[in-house]
Formats: C-alpha cells, structure tokens, sequence
C-alpha cells in the first residue's frame, strides 16, 4: 500500500443487517484505528444504518472511553442499531448530500452484501461528481454467503451456537429417543446448517441428517432418510435450513404451510417462527407413524438466539472480525481506494489468515453457496472437507463423554 | 443421624424425566460416593429409568473409570438414558420381583415429581413385604417445580440459559427493534420464564413482559400491554410460559391452535413445537397492526436447547446437583431410610445451602408454582424477591455494554 497523505475529514461507519456476535468487534476494531488518525476529524457512528445516515442520527465515537469501548466489543448485536432498509437512489443520494454536508471523507459500512452494495452506490456517486470518499465495506454475516472472502465475520461465533446446540440435542436425543428436527437460519447458503456437524466426535452422534437449500428437498426422500436411520438407532436427528426448496425451486415453508410477510428486500420472513419445523414433523408422522408405533417427532426452530447468544462466541471470530474492522481504516488511510475486506486463508498445517482488499462490486453482486466438495453425494449430509473448512473458524467445542457401559449379565 | 452397619447388598441408580445439563452431577455423585462403601456389593445403572429395570438392562458402574465419570458428570443430559414411562402398579412389583433378584438394597431415582412417586410406590411395596430396601429420590427438574426443596437442581442452568438467550435477545431487539415474544418451557410452574430478567440491569432492558402459568392469560391485556410498551419504547420483548392458560384454564396453545399429542403421563406435548409463539405472535398482528404500521413482531420457542445447551452452566448448579446425589448415598448408609433429598436455603447475606431428607410422600405427591411474591401485580412481570432468589442459583451472567452514544448536533 502506498503511503500517500490521507485527505482530511470526518468518518462515518455503520451497521447494517442481522446483527451478529462479533459486529461490535469490527466496530471497536474500526473506531479504535480511526481514533489514531490526525487525518479523520470526527468519528461518527449512524444509528441504524443508512437510517441514521438519512435523518443525520449521529453519535460521536471519540467521545466514548475505552473501557465501554472494549466491552461493547465483547457485546453481541449491533451496537449502533441496525437496519434491513434497501435504499433508492434517491435516498441514496440525499445520504450522499449528508456526507457532502458533514464533510466526510471516510465511510465504512458493516454488514453483508446488502450493504456492500450501498457503500458501492454511494461511493459510485462520489466519484462521479469528483468527490473523494473511501467507502469500505466490512464483512459481516452469520450466512457465511459472502462473495471473495474464504469466510465471513460473524459465522464462526454463529456456527459455534449451533454445533453446540447440535450436541446437546443429541444427548438429549440418546437419553429419551426420537425423530428430532431442528431447523437452522440460511435462506440461500447452507453454511450454517452445516455447521450442525461440528461437535459430532463419536460414532451415531447427530445430526444424522443434514439438508441445505444447495440441493432440491424432496419430501418422500426426505421421509426415506429418516425411516433408514430410525430403523438402525432407534432415533434420528436432522439438521434443516429454514431456505429449503424442492426442485422446482419453491420453498418447502410455502409449499404445506402459510406464511406471507415480505421484508424490504422481498426477502420471505422465515425466522421466528415455527412452522417449517412443524410442517416437517408432520411430514414424518404422516409417512412413519403407520410404520411405528409410538413415533416421538420433535421440531424446533433455534431463531434469533443463532445471532446474538452472549457468552456462546468463536474466539478466532472475534479477532478476525476485529481485524477485519481495523485493516478496513488502515487501507482507507494508505491510499485513495475503496472496497471490502476479504480474508484469505493462508496454507500450511496451522490455520492463519490475512486480510486482502477486494472490489465492492466484487462483493456487492451476489451472494455465495456451498461449494458441491462440501455436501455428500446423497444430499443429506455433508463431508469431511467441510468440517476441515469450519472447524478452525469455531474453535473449541465444549467436550462431553458418554458412559463406557458395561452391561451386566443378565440374571436367569 | 445414626452410624448403623447398613445392610449389604446392590444399589440401583436410574435417570428418569427430561434431561438437565447437571442431572449427570448427580448421577456421578451418588456413583462416586457408593464406591467408596463396601456395604454396596455391586452398582446397577438402570438404562432409561425403570424401563431398564423392568428389563434388568443393567450397566456395571463399577467398571467405569474415574477420568470417565467425571467427563460424564460435566455433559448434559442424562448418561443412563432416561424415560418418560408412568409404571403400573403390576410394572412396580415387576421391578421390586427384579429388586429381590438382584438383592437390591439402595435405590436411587433422579428426576421429577413422578420419578419420586415411583421410588415411593417402591418403597412401600419393599416395606409391605418387610424387604430391607433404602430407596432415595433425587431431585431434578428445569421446572422447578418440587415441593419441599428451595430449588431444584437442573434449575439454575436451565435458567442461565434463558436469562441469557434474553440477554442476547434484548440487544438484538435493541437493533431491529420491533416485537419479539419468546415461549420458555414450563407448563405449570413459571420460574424458567421468571429466569428471563435475570440478566436485566440497565432501564428498558427486555423482557418488558413475563406471563407465567400461576395468572390466568387474558388475550386482549397481552395485546393491551404490548401495546402499552412498544408505544412507549418502540420495541417490545416477551416471555411467556408454553403453558399459559386463559381463566378457565384453558390453554391459550389450544384456544387458538390444534395440538392432541399427549405424554404417557398424560401431559399435552408442548415443546418441540412453535406453535403458541406463532398464535401469540398472529394475536398481535391482529390487535396492533392497524395502529402501527410496518409492525414487526416474531416469535422464537426456545424448546429443548433450554435444557441440555453444552457449555452454558451454572457452577453452583453443577456443585449442588453432585452434592444431591452424594447426600442420597451418605443419608441411604446412615441409616434404614428413605425419602428425598431436599436443598434448604439458610440464612445470612452470603448464598449457602444444607442438604436435608424429606419424605418421599412429601415429594412425590404435587407439584409447587411460583409464589406470590415473585409476581408483580399486573400479572405480567415478576418481582425484586424473585430475582433475589433466583440470581444466586444462576451464577455469573456474561457482561455486556452499550455505548455511550453522545448525539453529534446536527448541521442546519
């Protein structure tokens, strides 16, 4: 990075989307390198978003101390409020006016592609009229469905939160048997569904069953899965993104339940409620229950406590997503660009990362998915490449130990 | 209590009930305690309650090494398996026939109201016979429903982990704001939903409301306070009990929704489905969506992550749980007793508890509910004394901090 003199003037950054465990980290990590800075005036901090940025809702990030500083970066959600609004061009435009009138130079906006994307249409409209803005766009998802990035900020802390759920669910499941679903967020990626694998250590544990919206769900297979591992253990635990779809492309939520609430960015509300779950247990009572007497089918929906559970956090997310934040101000300040953060893993044995710059656009277009290495053949699991990707990215998982149970000789 | 020879012969220990994530404390006490006598010839671990005696599925806790018992003691749920099976009385003297078989002279039974019923069916059956049988009750429940006992072990973690899943929700809710309404486990009794305020510690810190099974659930109130709070705050967090009734005992989950599935003791299946956090969440879509537009309202159940999350625990619980189980063993070799073991709170400003006996029949016949005390009284929030009671069975909760968030002035 070149060290060209930065320009001089007020820094805005934001938070944008579903908040996650470590959002405040790439926050503090942010404010914490802008307050170094001679070159950023003011540090102001948009409450909710381009919410804030519209109706010039600041607050002034020098004026916290460092102590509260910290501990809000240990602090889930997102700190200044976030927002789901898709901005017009208008709107756009109106902020950009804002950022005229405020004179700043610097904008930094959380969150994921959404996001990406209006940085990338602000900073669009800056350089157009010839004003010089460094516009950043700081990874941020539980979805893990961001473009260029090995992964995002924020999923291994949510990844972490289902593992865990995952194997509590399973003892649970061994100590009173059944047929369990469990219902993970992820419209589109299956990322965090996966994840449902991670704690699994022993042979049998759960889940048994894993389905991502990357492959087409079918109901009568679906039933199939299930009856051939409740045949073999007695129980079965399956592990579902709320996003399935059959292979026509219509989600299963739509297809035997009603649901109708749109957000602003026409995506289908799916979290909190649970009615996937509901409708899949009874697509299992409904193909089994002849076939079983005294069928136990169980569904939850894990909802929001997958984004914000304190005290359940990926330290390597932590850092990562600090990092994240602090490397986003450092290349705002090196040079006269813009983009996005992207982690890339580095290779050798030791898990390590380096943080690279890529181009808004790059991130702002589309989302990602699975790649097909990390889902089985028969689409109801996933695969030993998949684990070696996330595991680093959750950390430690609580261990837990199973009895060795030696029987006793029955007595005649 | 009396230093008399106890008589020799096999103990029997058994899980019984949903699991807890320190019911296995209990388990490896009692195992711990029982190999140090030599009055314990032999140490049967029933596989999922008495459905293993009935069975004679035995496990030798003998042959179990100590490295493992102690990992099993620290992993929720219930290592033995558990079961949820109510015995008839030709089924109790089939086990007591079992009992004799295997010169059993300890019987130790882990779980709820109906498991300390079973140990007291046994009891009376053994002393009927004039057969030599020292059966103990060991208490755990997340309801915390037990008479006698101050609290229940399994309690305390139970309700860590929704006081923090409220903690993490309020500041996701704090984000995004809108209406949330969280459904907590508890069909009777509500100190789990109580647990939610646990974390509460700055102004307007969720839940904003809390309705517990003790007060009759008026629909037009809910929707009324709701409204009484989202006005005032512009968000509002709920929690409320799965099993909430109107004042003719109804059940609100029946009123407005279709569920038939019933326990073998005869409980309406609540968990494991989302169904009342999406009635209430529709009750105030009907209610408040004409007066507010855009009205975002969700509705989480936290379902079974409530009872055996991995790596969410209250020390004290842990500690108390192992304690339970140890005393049953040392009570049952003091002296030719039964009952159940129950925790007494003493006085003094610092927490301390004592381990005391109490009847079986003292135990095994009802069940407790939230006292008045720790009832506001609208009915919709619990009091200062409950949480006085409560935090101390809690433990440490995660620390967590807002900013400060020094408005910048606007610029005209």
């Amino acid at each position: 990075m070149a060290n060209v003199t930065p320009i001089k003037g007020a820094a805005v950054i934001g938070q944008s989307g579903g908040p996650t465990c470590v959002i405040n980290q790439s926050l503090v990590g942010a404010a914490l390198e802008m307050r170094k800075s001679k070159a950023i005036t003011e540090i102001y901090g948009a409450l909710h978003g381009v919410a804030g940025m519209l109706s010039e809702n600041f607050i002034d990030l020098r004026k916290e101390d460092l102590k509260t500083l910290k501990a809000v970066a240990e602090t889930p959600s997102s700190a200044l409020g976030s927002v789901r609004k898709k901005v017009s061009p208008e709107e756009c435009r109106a902020i950009f006016k804002n950022f005229q009138k405020y004179n700043v130079r610097y904008f930094f906006y959380i969150g994921g592609n959404d996001t990406a994307e209006t940085a990338h249409i602000l900073n669009e409209m800056a350089k157009e009229e010839g004003y010089e803005l460094r516009a950043f766009h700081i990874p941020k998802t539980i979805d893990n469905d961001l473009m260029v990035t090995d992964h995002c900020p924020g999923y291994g802390s949510a990844a972490k939160f289902v593992a865990q759920a995952f194997m509590g669910d399973d003892l649970d499941n061994r100590s009173l048997p059944g047929i369990k679903i469990n219902v993970v967020m992820g419209r589109h990626a299956g990322f965090l569904t996966a994840a449902s694998v991670l704690g699994r250590t022993k042979k049998d544990d759960g889940p048994h069953l894993v389905y991502v919206p990357e492959r087409a769900f079918d109901v009568d297979k679906f039933v199939a899965d299930v009856d051939a591992v409740y045949s073999r253990i007695g129980r079965c635990i399956v592990a579902v993104s709320e996003g399935i779809c059959d292979a026509a492309g219509e989600m299963i939520l739509h297809k035997f339940a009603k649901s109708s609430e749109v957000d602003s960015h026409g995506n289908i509300q799916l979290s909190g409620t649970g009615a996937l779950g509901d409708v899949l247990a009874n697509l299992v009572k409904q193909g089994l229950g002849q076939k079983y007497q005294k069928l136990r089918v169980r569904a939850d929906t894990f909802g929001y406590l997958q984004r914000c559970y304190p005290g359940v956090v990926s330290k390597v997310d932590q850092k990562e997503a600090f990092e994240a934040g602090r490397t986003a101000v450092r290349m705002a300040l090196g040079e006269d660009v813009d983009g996005s953060v992207a982690i890339k893993r580095l290779g050798g044995s030791k898990y390590a990362v380096k943080y690279v710059r890529t181009p808004l656009s790059s991130v702002a277009k589309e989302t990602t998915h699975l790649p097909d290495a990390f889902i089985n053949a028969a689409g109801n699991d996933v695969t030993k490449a998949f684990v070696k990707y996330a595991l680093p990215l959750v950390g430690e998982l609580p261990k837990v130990a199973l009895l060795k149970g030696v029987k006793v000789k029955k007595k005649s």
